[in-house]
């Protein structure tokens, strides 16, 4: 850590070089479930205790459940001391913050709840100023995202009132986005029917986590990674996401995705994009979409005979871990007795550009395996001389042990580089030993949640 | 460190791998000396104590002062008990080391010494068996390696006994070997009119350290150094070597010999070989020596009006530290008033081959310097592109922080690389954080010392 070499400058403000954010509301469509409560208004008070959100921000919560203003607050009041990370709880804080929390019951089938949602905005926005900005975030059954997409619409919600000039409205919506190619289209042409495109945004908290966004700093903000970052010096790359837990309670949604759909589609493909994609000229979200969505282009689509050699599927059964008897995906709650669900999945891709051709990407995840870890492994050739011996503990010859570039991005998130070392001592043996650089003890903070 | 990761082999034995070691007698010219007490005899014991020396191995010292056998193993064992490192001292085991320990009085300039050293090299071998193979180190003042070669050759003693088909007679000289270029081809040409050149000895015991055996580990056992390993990606490389003390009672060798010719020209220019020379095609010692012989005639050989520009020597004052108040070089003990001598001495050398064309290294060494430190730091270019901010306290921009590898070789051995990183929380900054891998932790380990 080199923190201490460098005399901090008192001018500097960090707040100076964030980009203004302008007022405005966030409604929550399933405002009462797991995701609003764990993650998105935790992360909303983390960013009220650092200062980032504008003046007058306000969430407009809503579910089936019957709630007034104030039991909603009470209950985010208790999600946040129960969930938030990083930051102190305070009371103070919470009370100015909550000042902006509003809530209304409805049942997103139920047309008249868009009527009254616009006259809860309305009202809103004249006691807090937001300017007629609205973000419609869908934290509900994908199965919904259309229906309400049209409510929205039908209601004239999907417009800024007349007369501000800059208000906008825009609508997020979480994964899984359809469930197949076909699916998805459609899903996207009925959220284009109401929305822009530049308006609709399709998330994947997985590109917030720091590690994630730090593969982009490690690759081009250094120079002599991406020397090496090809096919000539790379033999192959694992990324792995592997948890320990099983479906915990999300087994009617989990039997009708399975490992594919919800991992390797949406983030996985998103973690390779970012560590195989080419330089972008800028760090803009354009210019690095553009790139990611290059790399993914060029992915080599597998034919179905490809699928039985390139990909495998896997379904955890009843286990005896530590003592505990764990129930198989089969007898979790709400899944199938016969459900064919993927809970494992692995594949085998290639990246059919000039970089990358010819150089295996072994994606795979899982749950209910022995660790819970997630990380991008990138293996490289041997070197093209075995000029050393290698010392007795370590393996048959230096060959058995290539460098290895580990970028773990969780739990711990850091970067581990394995590298061959002379054994102390007389003779020149081998073995491997490891060079490692952890966020949180480099940096003395944890990483923020990715939300 | 990841030996944790091995089973280890109960078959492998490590001795199994050393090169057998024929008996054979050490005669040390100086054995009244520092170094012989320091650094020679307590490394002789290390080996003892590893097994590694071979059966009948013997000791004869020479120097002016008279002392018995017992004398000389007495004030031997004091010395190791003294400065060993690494090991423990066993009563038994030095009882049976020391008797291989002999000692004769007498003055170099004496011819009569060599015929009564034959006398001496006979009796051991005969008592010990060591099969008429002898090396002399000569561990004394310069000025007289020239008469003691001539002196062991007019008593034949440069030549094995009748009969000993294996026998071997090996010459040792430690630095400096003369003290400039005619002065060393002179001292070469009189070492050789009785040793042949395969059996001289001029030894750089920088080249038994650790780290610098372990840049050809480092360079060639892996596969991602040596793509980034030349001008394309290094900017300059710095060569230190920095102590903190002064002459310490070696004022008047020092007076004559100062920084340039005491460290760059061996020790310096040795350890700049071996990070800049090409892959041997092999790792023996010919092939090794090879490649460095061939960096050093690629060195661009100074102009006489260069070395105004492009070298710098100073001498050290006298100075108040810590409330002592330090000599100056001039009053050290054997120091001339008026000596010119540079006690600080600094190069800026250019290799002029493919690889290296117009990359400098900067090499630098001095004492009562602010720390003792010795490392090699390769700062490699900034990246084409400065894609991302800098962190606000870390510098103007990412371009003021490089790469930089730094291959630390004392006081603790070890390999760390600077690069950027992402500053957890929002916006893409960047910061230098450093990876360390330290031997000393890793292999559980000092490093024994270099001789």
């Amino acid at each position: 850590m080199v923190k201490g070499m460098f005399v901090a400058n008192p001018m500097e403000d960090p707040l100076r070089f964030q980009k203004p954010v302008s007022p405005c509301i966030l409604v929550i469509f399933g405002a009462h479930g797991d995701l609003t409560r764990r993650k998105l208004i935790p992360a909303l008070y983390r960013l009220a205790y650092e200062r980032r959100l504008p003046t007058g921000f306000s969430v407009v919560g809503i579910s089936r459940t019957a709630l007034s203003d104030q039991q909603f607050r009470d209950k985010m009041r208790e999600s946040v001391q129960e969930f938030l990370e990083n930051s102190p709880f305070e009371m103070d804080l919470w009370n100015e913050f909550e000042r902006g929390l509003f809530y209304m019951a409805g049942d997103v089938n139920d047309a008249g709840i868009y009527k009254r949602l616009g006259e809860t905005i309305a009202a809103v926005d004249s006691q807090r100023q937001t300017d007629g900005s609205v973000l419609f975030y869908l934290s509900t059954q994908p199965s919904q995202y259309s229906q309400i997409a049209a409510g929205l619409g039908q209601a004239g919600l999907n417009r800024a009132p007349e007369g501000h000039a800059n208000a906008w409205r825009r609508l997020i919506v979480e994964k899984p986005f359809g469930h197949d190619l076909s699916s998805a289209r459609q899903l996207s042409q009925e959220l284009r029917h109401y929305f822009d495109e530049r308006e609709i945004y399709r998330i994947d908290h997985y590109l917030g986590k720091e590690t994630v966004q730090n593969i982009l700093a490690f690759r081009f903000g250094n120079v002599i990674f991406e020397p090496i970052w090809n096919r000539r010096y790379i033999n192959h790359v694992q990324i792995t996401a592997a948890e320990s837990i099983g479906v915990e309670g999300r087994g009617a949604y989990y039997q009708e995705a399975g490992a594919l759909r919800d991992m390797i589609q949406n983030h996985m493909l998103q973690v390779l994009a970012t560590m195989a994609m080419e330089p972008p000229a800028a760090y803009e979200p354009d210019a690095v979409r553009d790139e990611r969505a290059k790399l993914l282009r060029a992915l080599k689509v597998m034919k179905p005979d490809d699928v039985l050699t390139h990909a495998v599927a896997g379904q955890y059964g009843p286990a005896q871990v530590g003592g505990n008897q764990l129930p198989g995906f089969r007898q979790e709650h709400g899944v199938k007795p016969d459900a064919q669900t993927d809970t494992y999945a692995a594949v085998t891709l290639f990246v059919e550009n000039w970089r990358w051709a010819g150089v295996p990407f072994y994606i795979r995840t899982g749950k209910r395996l022995p660790k819970r870890t997630t990380d991008i492994a990138i293996q490289f050739n041997s070197a093209p001389l075995a000029m050393f011996q290698s010392d007795g503990d370590a393996g048959d010859s230096p060959a058995t042990w290539p460098n290895l570039l580990v970028l773990r991005i969780q739990p711990e998130e850091g970067i581990s580089l394995r590298f061959s070392s002379k054994h102390p001592g007389a003779g020149m043996k081998l073995r491997p030993v490891t060079m490692d650089f952890n966020y949180g003890t480099s940096f003395g903070a944890r990483s923020p949640s990715a939300y």
